[in-house]
């Protein structure tokens, strides 16, 4: 398998991380988005939503969304409950993630960190961060009753969510008043198998 | 089951949609969005997130999110595949949705439809136009390889983006240039079972 990302992306690294806890073997393919590497044509040939993560499963066929190549990837593992509400749970975190959360906290991240938070981009920065800390605020009433986001064991939904949680501060964000998610990234860490964002984990091409 | 939505809400159009089509019943609780409802406390200790639909199950557990409704309640029909790549499409088919196709046509059209495009909010509408756009371009090469989003036969990918893209117009969107669309809205208002946005089909409390 080939995974097509970018190193410094969140969503990149969810399927990293799972790949490095789960012993999965692939070959990572560097894509540089701030380069417009996802819009050259041949990527677009690969993808035509021209985004990042994209797996290449060994026949040739694609998979593209972070989160449906954690499913992919983790399915029939303890990592993707079978149980019909549990696994819908799983399913109803990594939405709020993508829907709820990367768009503010991630996006909030990516201009002042890649960007270097450019005049012309502080409004759009500063309106993210209400809906961040809203994001943050529905993840710590969960974690404050509960080690991991569905229940006593983690799922892919952590992975999701750790992403770019784990690295809020970068987007502005101060988690000093969610101990719960405090308590949760420390969980994560400590996982066998965990990796860091950013380090080589994967083989490169 | 209960299913808190507003009729108007095409998110919430998808689990009536399904519902209809595989006749499952479910009692449906009116809320206004628009009036606030998901801002009271008592929602929002249904879904801390404060979002609809939200379903209710029969032992008093709550799912939210439309994409996680629907996966919960397609469980085991043929609507949700159960081979592994397929599955993992149509998740990918779903996560499409609610990143780079509803921000950008349902929000469109609630700022046209719901607000009645306010002078405040003109820039954001015609701002969404180019992602809508290349949302429906996306959508429009894999319609013309094949008649459902995940090939020869509907699943609840097909459900979720329907929902938005059958009243595109009604966000500013034309769907002339987009005959594999088009096509496609045909194929899905054909279906047995089919209700329309808004239309009664399940009971009201």
């Amino acid at each position: 398998m080939n995974l097509y990302g970018d190193t410094r992306s969140g969503n990149c690294y969810k399927i990293k991380l799972l790949a490095s806890l789960l012993d999965i073997r692939m070959v990572w393919i560097g894509i540089d988005i701030l380069a417009g590497d996802t819009r050259e044509e041949d990527f677009l040939g690969r993808n035509p939503n021209g985004k990042i993560p994209l797996l290449e499963l060994d026949d040739g066929r694609f998979l593209a969304e972070s989160n449906a190549i954690l499913h992919y990837l983790a399915s029939g593992s303890e990592w993707l409950p079978e149980d019909r509400y549990r696994h819908a749970k799983v399913l109803q975190w990594q939405y709020f993630e993508q829907y709820s959360h990367e768009p503010y906290i991630a996006v909030a991240r990516f201009i002042s960190l890649y960007l270097g938070l450019p005049e012309d981009r502080r409004a759009e920065f500063d309106a993210k961060q209400q809906g961040g800390y809203k994001a943050l605020g529905v993840m710590e009433r969960q974690l404050e009753a509960t080690p991991f986001l569905v229940g006593e064991h983690p799922t892919i939904a952590d992975i999701s969510l750790y992403a770019y949680t784990h690295v809020a501060h970068e987007g502005g964000f101060d988690l000093g008043a969610f101990p719960g998610i405090r308590a949760w990234i420390q969980r994560i860490q400590a996982l066998p198998g965990y990796v860091a964002l950013g380090e080589d984990s994967l083989s490169s091409e």
